[in-house]
């Protein structure tokens, strides 16, 4: 049942995570099985493709409040990320939550998870829906 | 008199970045061409991107307090990104720099400014050293 | 069963919060019954007075993880504090949670409702244990 | 030239702090003298009332972007605050500067710092104005 999104983006071909938007329950996933391209210098997940996976996985979860395609653009306003662990290689998920906010301004968390269960980052974030040309 | 280092992470070939440690200042600089693979679903750059450039120059700075490579190991604890303007295509450029600490971790700030003058993000986080093998 | 932790240090008998090392689920509450003292300009809470509560009541967590007492000191190295509501006049209470770290390092969420059940604020934040003399 | 503001509202009352809105660089100062009311379980400044001066700073320079008074509600939407060093007992300064943003919603830094000279804390947040009755 779930719409999972590929390449849709330059940046999500880049990376190459897959986006699920139709899992039911209003929260959009990320997921990517992490390869050496994915790594820092100390051979665990890089800080920065852990908080691109987030940062889909929330504004996509905060596009879902608008219409179950998770496609109206949401621009991230600020964004925290906590590291809690270090990411191995496996497959790794993000997954969005709104936690609260009004029409336009969504206040949203996110976590990713490896699939061994480690939790390697918890973020929370503000996120502004953009007007459609 | 600049060290440039590129390709040398795998995170590092994928994003395209260049890595600068020896501006001589103790800060170090991460740039970047943009192209359509950093781009998200609305033609700016990617939020998840733009961290990763703030987080390699802040982890790269917080390197440079310990040796001049700029390689020792720092791990992000956490990092809060502003996000202040849009990014367009065009060079941009993340520059860290340390704010406080002690010997093992330390705050810092980052700015990510666009070849044109645009501050696009700026951000804080704590880093920790990592023991070395 | 609780054990209700009032007037112990400056602050907290500044503030008037009353404090609940004692729920046995680990987690600490803090709980204040808002006044004209705690309003801001607007005539709602104080943003400077609900992060108080949180970071008492995440610092409290913390310090759980030592012992029951909740009094071992913990410093607070980084918070953010998410707005999501006004809060009005009335009771409100603070609750932490730990949510990953180590030894010394710990990271909490908090959340702070209103009586009424709307909820006025999160945080995520960085604690350290400090040594004691 | 300055504008001092005290004993405005219920918490300016409560926490002692003083608000000065005419510096003339657009940028408002909180500032507080330190007594054992302000003071955490180990002596030293407690982190919520840090952050409220931060917050009190950085609301009112947001404010002095509408009109010199200072005084146009604006809300905080997010904030996170960076303890750098422990606050002694003194005189302590929270300033406030914009870093960005468009019309109604505006990035901000703000700084504590002592008497002394050492930085305490470092914020950054979002701030949003509020519709006047």
């Amino acid at each position: 049942m779930s719409q999972l999104i590929r390449d849709e983006t330059g940046a999500q071909r880049l990376l190459g995570y897959v986006l699920d938007v139709a899992r039911g329950d209003g929260r959009a996933a990320c997921s990517l099985d992490l390869g050496p391209q994915h790594l820092n210098r100390t051979g665990i997940l890089h800080g920065g493709i852990a908080t691109a996976m987030l940062d889909n996985a929330m504004g996509a979860t905060a596009s879902l409040t608008v219409d179950e395609t998770g496609r109206h653009p949401f621009s991230t306003i600020t964004l925290t990320v906590n590291f809690l662990a270090p990411g191995r290689p496996g497959r790794i998920e993000a997954l969005g939550q709104v936690t609260g906010g009004g029409r336009s301004t969504l206040f949203l968390d996110g976590v990713l998870t490896h699939q061994d269960g480690t939790v390697i980052a918890r973020a929370t974030g503000v996120f502004r829906k953009t007007r459609q040309g």
